[in-house]
């Protein structure tokens, strides 16, 4: 397993709902911790508006840097959902009505007794070439096509995509974690925790800090594929916190 | 105030944690609230891990693209905290321990009865030039370099903070906005809600889908810095909906 490779992957939240307040961001934590339990690191996010050039932009950028590229947001039947074409464009490939995504829509459709309008079928432009992502609450389809995952925004509709695509998706090592938490400010162990890093240099070491009820306290965030290794620099921090009374 | 100009942020997350999902950001829809009540637009958000290279590129991306750019995270006491000097070196000024900050942290530990030890005092290195920023739960402080603003992480932190320097930033007009709660799938309205957009070019509209308790609901945003343009926009579709039986 030492020559697993590392998967990486970069989210993109598309909407402007995001970036004036309105909504709150359900997504990023949902992701983060999906990614990061099978083995795949979360590098980086942005949120962009639903701005054509924003979007081409980014999803540019971030496809080339990274193993895979997921985004939310933006693919309804509304004139303010510009996703799917935006990801044609900067991928550089043709859009139109998907014949198996109008299937799927058009049964759906029928089943409520609604018309399969130009607009409720804007839901099936699909980039040409893309592999459909399954929508098992609202059906409207997402898509990944290269190493580009298009997501629903709706929080809900976006995990039941997230497991349809996830199954299909190249993983790495976990990175396992041990967490020590101190009833104390950050400062008070710095120096001890910056030179346990320096022991052991290929086990990742973060502190963050909190205030609860006006009290800080901190937690020592361990982070290794190893675990072997994690269990001896997390063993070893103990005791020489409790060594220093820090603990 | 016809020629107020439009000014635009851009906010950097700056964090491992986030990344892992280990902790839900909850910096970035308090900003993007608190700039949109004054009238500076958010334009982008970035989430990047504690690395130095990574914050260094987003750093000088965006605070060339935006009117201001906020960070969070990162200027802590311990050896993962690099904010401080990653933004020195994105703007090629020097970094040390500042006066006016140790003075603060030395005041501070002094009645808390710690040491001021190097680690603790890592916590007063702030780029030259810089302006501080008062932190009122903590002590120690942010800072703002050309147009960077540099936060605290820890939320009740970075929320003191912004309040410090929110007064010294050029703000323009507010965006008002006005919103239509329809019992309805989006598919049902978007044919008249991209007519309605097309005749109000100068307003911009949104729709999102939610589901609650099972049911589909839509909210229809309409959003303007002109008031009198904004209300003639939902009057007249609040009408064209009713006349179409969907309101």
């Amino acid at each position: 397993m030492a020559g697993e490779p590392i998967v990486t992957a970069a989210a993109l939240v598309i909407g402007d709902e995001i970036l004036s307040g309105r909504t709150r961001d359900q997504n990023i934590n949902y992701i983060a911790a999906h990614l990061t339990r099978v083995g795949i690191r979360l590098k980086e996010v942005r949120v962009v508006a639903d701005d054509e050039e924003a979007i081409i932009a980014a999803v540019n950028d971030l496809r080339a840097r990274y193993s895979y590229l997921l985004t939310t947001g933006g693919i309804g039947p509304t004139h303010d959902d510009i996703t799917a074409d935006a990801i044609a464009k900067a991928l550089g490939v043709a859009i139109g009505i998907d014949a198996r995504a109008r299937a799927l829509l058009e049964a759906y459709f029928a089943k409520r007794g609604v018309e399969a309008t130009p607009a409720r079928l804007r839901m099936a432009r699909i980039p040409e070439g893309a592999t459909l992502i399954h929508n098992a609450i609202s059906v409207a389809p997402g898509f990944m096509i290269a190493n580009v995952i298009v997501l629903a925004g709706v929080p809900e509709v976006m995990q039941v995509m997230l497991d349809d695509v996830m199954p299909h998706l190249a993983t790495g090592k976990t990175l396992q974690t041990a967490t020590i938490k101190l009833p104390r400010a950050e400062g008070d162990v710095a120096d001890l925790f910056a030179e346990h890093q320096q022991m052991f240099p290929d086990v990742a070491m973060g502190s963050y800090p909190s205030f609860t009820e006006g009290r800080i306290s901190t937690q020592l965030v361990l982070r290794s594929t190893d675990s072997q290794r994690l269990d001896a620099a997390r063993d070893s921090l103990v005791l020489k916190l409790k060594a220093h009374g820090l603990l």
